[in-house]
Parts: structure tokens; C-alpha cells; sequence
């Protein structure tokens, strides 16, 4: 497998140099991962099952989440500063933003405070929806601040679709809450989905896809799926994100991959990975509570979440 | 009406010499009002109701909101600095903590860090459900912090009261969400008061006072009202902490009053309210999106909330 460097001309993902000889080197980079609380762990499960043996350092900012109800500035100033700790104090050399807010509202602030390469969850969602559209209509749910970004929208107009977004705020404090399979979030679900079909079909669109904009929302799909029309596909951009991620690491992109990003195939390195198992390392920051993140996070990761650390960033 | 001085003893109110001093000057002091979003707003709206006259500055930590998902620790060092910033920069000689998770949690460490009187909600709610409860047993709703925190059973046990506490995580998110008539909000109530009255049943207790120990039920009232059973009183704590803080401001206090609080009548100064209209100074601050506060305080002020100051604490 190999990694390759991608320019940044838009934003998009470039691995240093620094990162290609440490590749090169067969030593394994830290991938940080970083969300405003515990959803970004859908991602980081995502990851591990197609990296297991890579390095990561997971940070849940909570003690300032949740991000979808606040504004760009403070969105911004937040992330910033948990994207700088885990390039600085954990060595990450390569960050995933595994929160659509602040993909949506910091992607840029993020690449401006770190020097590394910074995949966000948006485009990957949006290309993952042009691949499954056939009519070019996509829904979008997601948080408010997420909606009102409208990052969605514009990154499925960059691919060619139209986009209908829907702020669900009840659904991230529903999933917290462990209702992830009560009758009440059923009705909720359909609810919003109801709206959003109707405000759809206002606008005459024909959507055949779903997109799960927020990482809390995998946790629902089950009662998504129950709910949204027969023949609607249910994106998640969870998972889209690590697949991205993980095409950036093999280099098997192509020079213009699926989220439009301008990719360069050179310098080509091996991955490290190999075929020995069990070497996953992972070490989750938080802060505040580490009890209740290794109480929740272990529903969001799928398996215990080992020993989380407090940090403070000062906020 | 006159001013009373109190006594410190167990981080009750105390009315500074130069509060007594700017009073008996017949000048108006400034009552701080803290909360970590805008729920608090229904105190200040109760406060203002009594004291037409006063000054107020609101400050919602709005940046770092919801305080209920967090631990002490955070919760402490976040209301502490909106507590200076409060004394500091407006001039507060007297502090209302208009939020219930605040109060449970951090009412020590904001009397430390600031030199005046500190009033929170939880006494006075313990006291306003010992005037209201006949069997002694009372329940109490309230967010997983303050719960967690067991502050309204504490403060019910010193008023001779056996109390039940229950969070409920997914009234806040609700209410924000503009559900406040919502038939899908009334099915949560009633699931939650189930959940409740079958422990209750369970523990041997037979309540007869429901507390709102969170600024943003008093908004959900009618639907609470609706679920309880017949006879059951609903008391609102943002009410009885308005109650107590013009108490204290009227001197009509007796030696002892009802939070449990020494209190102390030298020195009875006037209070400088008088009966000429409109003379209410509310200055809102925010350390979050100014927009937000003033689309959704207004809902809690029931009047609009005037411009809203952008602060920011460091966060």
C-alpha cells in the first residue's frame, strides 16, 4: 500500500513531507481524530476497522459541546485549539475532523492553525451521495449549525446534485439519552422526515438518497431506514470520511479523486500496514468528564474505549 | 423598603457595607443574573416583575451551554469566570445564579470568587416545596448535573423533606426546539413522571409537590401541570428564587428566613424602589451567537430581550 501527497489548493488533504519519510520510514503515523463530544467515535471505528494498525489519538472536546448550536466564530476558536493539540502534543500527522459542524464552519480555520493534512467529513459525504443518486436529489439531515452553514448544499452542487438540508436538533440528545431504538425517537425521526419530504416535494425535487450529516446519527439508522421511503438509500458520512481516508493513505486516489480535491501521485511510500494482528493503538482524550466518555464512547466505538484522558484547553 | 444585611456563615447571601452603603444613598445597585444559556431569563423575568426599579445585568454563558452534561469541575471554572465578569466589568453587587446546575454545583466556588451576596435557586426551591408539600415527600425534576449533584435532596433533607430526584436530559433540547405544546413533549413528560412515580411508589413515598429544578421547564409548565397527578403542586424554582432575592432586598425577613440562612436585621436601609414607571435597566450579555439569544431569550423574558452584548470570557 502506499500514501500519497495531495496538494491544498482548496482545502483539501496534502501529507507533509515529513509524513512520507516517516511512512517511508515503515514507522507508523499518529492519525488524530477529533469531534466537539463522543459521535466522532462512529469515525474512529470506521477507521480502525479499515487501519487496524495504525496509531490514533482520539479528542472529544466535551466540555464545550455540543458544537451545532453555536456560532462559526466560536465553532472556529474551539476546534483550532483541539486540532493543535493533537498535532502538538500528540504528534498527529494527519487529522480527520470527525464532526460535520466543524467541518462545516472550520475546516479552513482548522488547516490554518495545524500544519498537516485535514480531511473533513462533508465532501466525503457528498461524494458517497453522488455515487449512490441516480435522480441527483439528496436530503441532508444534520444539526443546526450544520445546516445553517450550508456545507452540504454546496458540496453536493460541487458534485453535481441538489440538496435539501434539515436541522434535527432533538436527535443527538435522544441518541445521548440511549433512546436509540424508543418508539418516541421513531416518532421523531418521522417527523422531521415528514417535513423534509414535504418541503422536497415543494421544491420539486425527486431525492433517492439520505445523508446522515451529524455522527450521532449512525446510531439511528435503523429506525432511519424504517422511516424514509421504499428505495431511499441512507448515506453515512462517517464511514464516508474513512474510506476517503483510508484512499488517501493507500494512494490508490486518483489524480482527482471523489471529493474533488486535486490529488498528486507522488511521492509514493508504503504503508505500514501488515497482516499482524491486534497492534490498533488508540488513546482518547477528553475535556471533561472521563468517566462518562469511556460510559457513552463505548457505545458510539462499538467496543470499551480504554482509559481516557482529562486535558484542559484552557477554555 | 429597606435592605438586609445577612451573615456568611454557610455561603448564604450577604449584602456587602458598600451595597448597604449605594442603597441607603438611595442609588440603584446592579443585580447580576448568570446563567449558562437563556432558561435563566424566567428568573429575571420573575425578578423584574418584583423589582421594576433595579438594574440588571444578564449574562448566558451561551458559548459553553448546556451546563447539565458536565462535571463539577468544568461547571465550577466556568461560572466562576461568568461571576467576575459579572462583578468585574458590570459592577453587580449582587448575584442571582439563575441556573439550577450552577447552583447544585458551583455556588461555593462562585462565593469565592467574587467578594458579594451570592443567591442561588436550589434553597429557595427546597423552601418553597416545604411551605407547599402536606406529606413531606416531594419530587424533583431536573438536568443530569444537577441531579447527579443531589443538591435539592440535600436542601430538602435540611427542610425536614424526603425528596426524589430525576434528570431529564430531553426537556432542555425540546424546549429549544420550540416544543412547548408539542404532543410528542407531553408523551416525554408523561414517560419521565411515570418513570419517577413508580420509584416513588417503590421507595414508599407519597408526594405531593413536583419542583422544576430547571430554568427552562417553567416554560413547559402547562404540559407538566397536565401529566401530574391530581392534587400533585408544581413549584417553580425560578419563581421562589425571586421570591427570596426581593426578601433579602426588603429587609422583610425574619432573623432566620426560609432557605435555613442566618440573617441578621442591621443594617434596614431603604431600598430605592418607588412607584414611577419603566425605570427597569436590563443589560443582556452573551458569550455566544447575540442573535440566538435574542431570537429565544425573548420566548423566557416574554418581552424582548433589547440588544444583546457579545462578551468573551476565554473560553
Amino acid at each position: 500500500m502506499t500514501v500519497s501527497s495531495v496538494s491544498n489548493e482548496t482545502g483539501c488533504p496534502t501529507l507533509s513531507a515529513s509524513l512520507a519519510e516517516r511512512v517511508g520510514d515503515r514507522s507508523t503515523p499518529t492519525i488524530g481524530v477529533f469531534d466537539s463530544g463522543f459521535g466522532g467515535l462512529t469515525v474512529l471505528r470506521a477507521l480502525i476497522a479499515r487501519l487496524p494498525h495504525a496509531q490514533f489519538a482520539f479528542l472529544g472536546d466535551t466540555a464545550r459541546l455540543p458544537y451545532g448550536s453555536k456560532s462559526r466564530r466560536t465553532i472556529a476558536r474551539y476546534a483550532a485549539q483541539s486540532a493543535q493539540f493533537l498535532f502538538r502534543e500528540q504528534g498527529a500527522e494527519f487529522l480527520v475532523i470527525a464532526c460535520n459542524t466543524a467541518s462545516a464552519l472550520a475546516l479552513d480555520a482548522i488547516q490554518e492553525a495545524v500544519p498537516i493534512p485535514v480531511l473533513g467529513v462533508i465532501e466525503p459525504g457528498a461524494s458517497a451521495a453522488r455515487a449512490a443518486s441516480k435522480t441527483g436529489d439528496v436530503l441532508v439531515i444534520a444539526t443546526d449549525a450544520t445546516v445553517q452553514s450550508h456545507a452540504y448544499a454546496a458540496a453536493c452542487r460541487a458534485q453535481g446534485l441538489r440538496a435539501l438540508e434539515k436541522a434535527c436538533p432533538l436527535l443527538v440528545p435522544m441518541v445521548e439519552e440511549g433512546w436509540v431504538d424508543h418508539p418516541v425517537t421513531a416518532q421523531v425521526i418521522r417527523i422531521y422526515l415528514d417535513e423534509l419530504l414535504t418541503e422536497a416535494a415543494a421544491a420539486n425535487l425527486n431525492p433517492d438518497v439520505l445523508v446522515l450529516g451529524c455522527t450521532h446519527y449512525p446510531l439511528l439508522r435503523p429506525l432511519i431506514e424504517a422511516a424514509v421511503p421504499a428505495g431511499m438509500k441512507v448515506i453515512d458520512s462517517a464511514e464516508a470520511a474513512a474510506e476517503t481516508a483510508v484512499h488517501l493513505f493507500n494512494g490508490r486516489v486518483a489524480p482527482t479523486d471523489n471529493t474533488g480535491c486535486p490529488i498528486h501521485s507522488t511521492p509514493s511510500v508504503e504503508w505500514v500496514g501488515d497482516d499482524t494482528a491486534g497492534t490498533t493503538q488508540v488513546r482518547c482524550f477528553a475535556t471533561d468528564s472521563v468517566e462518562k466518555f469511556e460510559r457513552l464512547g463505548s457505545r458510539f466505538l462499538a467496543r470499551p474505549t480504554g482509559k481516557v484522558e482529562l486535558v484542559d484547553l484552557g477554555g
